[in-house]
């Protein structure tokens, strides 16, 4: 099999070497990932730039390709332009801390597997539940573990696997949970500050808040133990919502009341 | 009605300015948009950079603030330390080229009316379906005409409204429809080149392809001049897959075969 490796913290970071060494043996294996960090990009991409790319080696060996650009940038450019032949799988990661809750909206890493899913390759987001001392050998395995079964049985239609792995060793892992996106997100503080020429600027900070229901998220499985899969897809459409918008009262705009 | 107002072309477009235009009469409205244009860049937020604020006048008057950073950046600046008061209502736009279709995962236009959603207040996106000689006019219309009813009525829970406007004068508009985001997309192509130093870099373009069932999606009522109504959530689970990964043998990594 032919598996794509991309992620958001950047070609150089830990997580990402972690995951290769743990799939290369797979199949044949291709990195291309962003040359920085790229973290709560988002889904952004790259329409008003040039995309510079670079050819990355490690100990002597070609390793992947630089991207100057965004996640979802590397994963469209490999599939379309870089690769000799398409990918089967999509792998971004692994993620240096959570991508669970509402995070997931604002997450470089997840939007990588959103780029392959779009393009319909099977793909998958894995994340440690941790900002530091992480273990990447336990989310690691478990993506190798994953890659294979997605390889095998494939996903449901338009959806990516949203991975987030807790941050264990392996045999302290409790199983795998099938979870949905919860509602915790960080609630923001700025930070006001003004430079040296009375410029005014702002840090973003914040906290994590746990809020609406949590049981069966995707935040509660990680905080319990378990690895949490969340099948994750691009439609926004809030299907409930539909049948209450239709019961407004919109006339067409010849009929507007006159204001 | 306190109204905010923002979008991704940047404080100077004149798409914004409509809107401004059409809605400051029914309240108090302030403005707070990206200094510079920011299409395409999803729901990236700015964490690792600091954030400058610009104070921007026309004519004279304060208009609103410039904010160096991204749609998302701006609504959450705006509601957590550049406004005095929380506003009753968001809109991001008039955004010039339609959001519809897998395009509004990308959308800078829509992660800002998303912003407003998570927190908590009613918002809605507007853009209208062409790329030159926008009839700013008719969107502006709808913009206030929408306004008003969302505030009166409040939208369904945790959803925003995606509007999409067809470009023709107000009185040819055919009416309202309810829809769906289509899968409509654009298929990238990347046209590759060397810089005068020998380095590569790419160029994405793209054209829009039809795809999926397009009745009743978003793209279908603007070719047909309806004005697109999407009720939209930035909850990503795609429900009906829970039930095919809960088949899934998933074995304790304890009890995974020896690979």
């Amino acid at each position: 099999m032919r598996i794509l490796l991309s992620n958001d913290d950047g070609i150089y970071a830990p997580g990402l070497a972690a995951l290769y060494e743990a799939v290369r043996s797979l199949g044949d294996v291709s990195v291309v990932a962003p040359s920085g960090e790229q973290s709560a990009v988002g889904h952004a991409i790259t329409l008003s730039d040039p995309i510079k790319t670079k050819k990355i080696f490690r100990n002597g060996e070609f390793f992947g390709h630089a991207v100057g650009g965004t996640p979802a940038d590397c994963v469209k450019l490999a599939a379309c332009a870089l690769l000799d032949r398409r990918p089967d799988l999509v792998i971004s990661g692994i993620n240096l801390g959570p991508n669970a809750g509402i995070s997931v909206i604002y997450s470089g890493t997840v939007s990588a597997a959103t780029e392959g899913t779009i393009l319909g390759i099977p793909s998958m987001a894995i994340s440690i539940g941790t900002f530091k001392d992480p273990l990447w050998e336990t989310a690691a395995r478990v993506a190798r573990h994953l890659a294979s079964m997605v390889h095998r049985d494939g996903l449901p239609p338009r959806t990516l696997l949203n991975v987030n792995v807790p941050n264990l060793p392996l045999e302290q892992i409790r199983g795998f949970a099938i979870t949905r996106m919860g509602e915790s997100r960080f609630v923001e503080t700025f930070d006001r500050r003004t430079d040296p020429r009375g410029n005014v600027y702002y840090w973003m900070d914040g906290a994590l808040e746990q809020s609406g229901e949590t049981e069966g998220s995707d935040l509660d499985a990680l905080n319990q133990g378990y690895v949490s899969l969340t099948p994750i897809w691009f439609d926004l459409t809030n299907r409930d919502a539909l049948p209450v918008l239709r019961k407004w009262d919109l006339a067409r705009p010849a009929d507007w009341p006159k204001t």
